[in-house]
């Protein structure tokens, strides 16, 4: 047994999230893009299968008001709440990352008033936030630019209505500043929108603690959701009563059975809802949330930064020298919970990689990327993924 | 036996569609609420299980492509197409009705021109697409007048961009004429936005025959989708490529994994995409659209007419004399697959049946409505329903 192997082994044996891996149905593959999709947790088909049999097929209708169906979007928001540091009632579950992001940013303008004209967007962002934003901008008649986080901070100023950041960037796994881009925001008079794709679910987010104003995320990536599972949007407590959205369905009306005319919007996150909430959806991440129970954020960010340190240096030891470089920061203040590797013909590595039982994913132009899901990554599978990475690029 | 009863049965024995209430889990109740939330197909549970299973649990992220999750969009659009009276790659799967009718008229008014300053909307509208309108005028600077479909037809003009109208009225059951209307609106160099939440699955629609631009609509009404099933936009494939989406996420671009900065729509129906769909409740949708395998449209509306028909003439004879109006018009051309009946105490009225087992729902402020789901429902209901109806008015 190799040093690095044996030491694998003896992380994982002191790992105190190690039982956390039960909770998901895994099987022999190294599963390392859990950043894209959250393996699946075993509570949820079980789960899923009562709200098919009973909940619909017995109860159909009324299990709106029965079954909870109506409120899910408000009770699974504060599920995720103490995930990323929200006290309850902040949170609504619902519609795509893409569709959050566009009320966020549009509400965001409308809440920094008409005199500030500029929004300004995180030039590394997922492509779709740019996309929306940059719609969002044109409904609004404002100014868009890009630029970086570091940059955002500096030059936001007196015509800065809202800024949109990605918390971790999905190709390089950085982890960017939110506290102090969100207070350079502040003290430009700015608002904040975070994007927290890939950072909530892996490491601490501190939405209050940093005054956050608008955020949004995915729940299929940490969250372990299910396959476009709905995402998410919070709304700070102080901003609720001026959140006004472009998209008010009817289930953000105060009065939703009254039938009205006029749109009088709900009070709290509820604001945030649109239309009928995704059901069958929405109550399978319900039940993948619960692989939480008991789980502390800071021990997924402990267990995270060991992983991809630990992988780091297995790559170190494993991978030929010069054949791959770390696109991900050294520094763990700058590090989210997955490790970017530049590498010749990533494409057909990882396609190799795959077929070996390492699976990770492949970014245009030259990238691998490895995610590390501190429920159920083990030191093993990262040991293991590495010494197949240096396999495949030796041409073994 | 009862005349009406023995009618009842005999009508059942001749009823050409009657072998479809097999393809759907039902038990004793009289379930006249499927225009609210349709019954459970029996294909979906199975199906559903391998989806969160087989395709998440064990292919996890290759199910993307492996299962035709990425394409489900416009798999299962083209799916419904055949049910509105579209031809293939006209619709895209996803989102809320709500969402789709921003899309569907911030795109119409982008469509129509800058010198088009004028919205309409059906004021009898569910009110969601009243609200969802009234974003779309306020966010591109448009005057908005809310009429009855009447009104539309006689007053759209050289100012009007757009209307949208219900198919069916979602209170009355009322069947608006959508090829006068939409000859109305083209008559006037406007488009035509229809809302099919009401009609489709239930009655022809007649989309590309008729000429309508774009139309929404849900699908856990009379297409069973399950609760919060995703819906649907079309997009007539003349303006397709003119169709620029106020929600242009990296789903509706031409390249999605390329990852590009810049927003290049994809051609094709597919540019109505938005973000990451929602799977388990898209391919819950799909297998619940099998029930329609060798169904005609023709023969559900048959079906429906004389069930309403029926349901009607059941009442007039079961229900003491003026204790209920019927709202839903008598003529078949203007009539849906529901049937509403005015009440005192509608409410107290709808809870006493629902506990005797007849279930319909109840609309502000004094509306019985009972749906008439044609793959499912019998004669013996609409019957059965109607006389526990008088039993509940006569106080029996």
């Amino acid at each position: 047994m190799s040093d690095l192997t044996l030491k694998a082994v003896e992380r994982d044996a002191a790992d105190p999230l190690r039982s956390a891996r039960e909770r998901f149905v895994l099987d022999g593959a190294v599963y390392l893009d859990g950043n894209s999709l959250g393996a699946l947790p075993a509570a949820v088909p079980g789960r899923l299968a009562d709200v098919v049999h009973r909940q619909w097929g017995e109860l159909r209708i009324r299990s709106w008001s029965e079954s909870g169906w109506w409120t899910a979007p408000e009770r699974i928001g504060d599920r995720i709440a103490p995930l990323v540091g929200a006290a309850p009632g902040q949170i609504v579950v619902g519609d795509s990352t893409s569709v959050n992001v566009f009320k966020a940013v549009v509400a965001a303008i409308r809440m920094a008033g008409e005199e500030r004209d500029e929004v300004l967007c995180d030039v590394t962002t997922f492509p779709t936030d740019g996309y929306i934003v940059e719609s969002a901008a044109r409904m609004t008649g404002r100014t868009l630019r890009a630029l970086t986080p570091e940059q955002i901070a500096a030059e936001a100023g007196p015509r800065t209505a809202v800024a949109l950041v990605n918390h971790v960037d999905y190709k390089s796994g950085r982890l960017n500043d939110l506290p102090g881009v969100t207070a350079a925001l502040h003290a430009a008079g700015a608002l904040a929108v975070w994007d927290l794709c890939h950072s909530a679910g892996a490491l601490p987010v501190g939405l209050d603690e940093h005054g956050v104003d608008l955020a949004v995320g995915c729940t299929y990536k940490y969250l372990n959701g299910g396959p476009g599972a709905p995402a998410y949007l919070y709304i700070r407590s102080a901003l609720q009563d001026r959140f006004d959205s472009p998209l008010p369905g009817w289930n953000s009306h105060v009065e939703p059975f009254g039938m009205r005319p006029e749109f009088t919007p709900a009070d709290g996150a509820v604001r945030g809802r649109v239309g009928t909430p995704d059901i069958l959806s929405m109550l399978a991440l319900e039940a993948a949330l619960e692989v939480w129970d008991g789980v502390s954020v800071d021990a997924v960010r402990a267990k995270s930064l060991a992983l991809t340190d630990f992988f780091l240096q297995c790559v170190a030891a494993e991978v030929p020298a010069g054949l791959v470089s770390s696109l991900t920061p050294a520094d763990h203040a700058e590090r989210g919970s997955q490790v970017a590797l530049r590498c010749a013909d990533a494409g057909k590595v990882m396609a190799e990689l795959i077929s070996r039982g390492v699976i990770g994913d492949f970014r245009e132009p030259d990238v691998l990327r490895f995610g590390f899901t501190p429920l159920y990554t083990s030191f093993q599978d990262a040991h293991t993924a590495a010494r197949v990475l240096g396999d495949v690029l030796a041409g073994r």
